[in-house]
């Protein structure tokens, strides 16, 4: 860069300078589709130079929305990185605020991502969509402390986390109703409900279910599920 | 074609040769990845010249592959239509059977298909998958007899329907373990657990499952699910 370079473009490293590239696209990327961003907007937004974009990213607008995407997967699996402390409620529900914040923030891109079709999506994009999906699951796995989880277990987890990125979108869909903590509680009802139904015919996930019960207080989110369900059966006492 | 088909060219009319074409590439498409068959295989597999599929679809192999993912669309739109007679559970285990009969038949180009990355995917693909997810909901809040179903029902009917294909996916993924049935009857388990978890927080909801559960009878599936889940949640005396 001798010679033909600003005093700010020779101020950054090579990372610094890929950082700042990547953190500008991503800002675009997080809430317009991919189809609408060109490289001049990526290098206007860094005050760069469409060379210089293109020196750091031959390969161009792909190539910086998969670096966009990992960065953002980065941020995303660093969501679920909870302590292994106190009720699993108030873990998820920490988790949840955190995964949710990120898809108030990048909204348009969230959903460009994930609804499918996107000029932008490729198999390495898949890739990473998957790898994010597979760490949640993960780290719910390891919260539920399960060293060897059965199929219904895994099961389990997986379609909660499916079920999470679903109505995210759906949330975006409907102008981000209900409110976010709203929805966030009844991502965690969903996580109860779902996790006794499946203890009812697996006797690994009965067992995690009776711990974590046994560490939620009453006055938590399964005290207050379970009160406000309990005047909807109660009419359904033929069933028992 | 004067002159130059074979007797077996000219027995068929437009639209049952096309509709030929269609089910040679949909037995290809249902078991391996689209970017394994070529328009020969579907040429063999219908037992015609390449010359002859290209005729009916001058786009090729994206053009068969959409037409083929038409007829699965339909077929399992009609998967999801029941009578609206008796406990919803029954009407939705019948859906489920028939849903999961499609899948198991369907595997690898099931997978293939919603497993994103594929070549063959496009955003025309991708409504077609999405068109069936919309018509499934559509179908179950019909049982569910809500003539203005709110956000949170809608959320609740659509993260199920998430649910099931994510499951469809990991059960595929798992060599189709658990058996076909015992995996319809848990995502059965999944719907009462999850509308009844909505009902604590949404009126709508509450009012629906009330219904649905005095429908129920008590040797039915919620029935069932409620005595196996009992010794589970009975430790749990602290929480009521």
């Amino acid at each position: 860069m001798t010679g033909s370079g600003t005093a700010s473009y020779r101020r950054l490293s090579v990372t610094e300078r890929r950082a700042q590239l990547i953190t500008a696209a991503l800002g675009l990327f997080a809430h317009r589709a991919p189809e609408d961003i060109s490289l001049d907007d990526v290098a206007a937004a860094a005050e760069v130079s469409r060379p210089l974009v293109y020196r750091y990213f031959p390969g161009g607008k792909a190539q910086l929305y998969e670096a966009a995407l990992r960065s953002a997967a980065d941020d995303l699996e660093l969501c679920f990185a909870e302590p292994q402390t106190g009720p699993l409620t108030g873990r998820l529900a920490a988790a949840l605020d955190r995964y949710l914040a990120f898809v108030d923030e990048h909204d348009a891109g969230f959903s460009a991502l994930l609804q499918g079709g996107s000029v932008a999506e490729t198999s390495r994009t898949g890739a990473i969509v998957d790898e994010v999906r597979r760490a949640a699951a993960a780290q719910i796995l390891k919260h539920l402390s399960v060293p060897a989880p059965g199929v219904r277990l895994r099961m389990m987890v997986r379609t909660w986390i499916t079920a999470v990125e679903a109505a995210s979108l759906i949330w975006l869909d409907e102008e981000k109703q209900p409110p976010r903590q709203e929805l966030r509680d009844w991502l965690v009802d969903h996580f109860v409900a779902l996790l006794t139904a499946t203890a009812a015919s697996d006797p690994q996930t009965a067992r995690v279910t009776r711990s974590a019960l046994a560490m939620e207080p009453a006055d938590g989110p399964v005290g207050d599920l379970a009160r406000r369900v309990a005047p909807v059966v109660a009419e359904a006492a033929h069933l028992m």
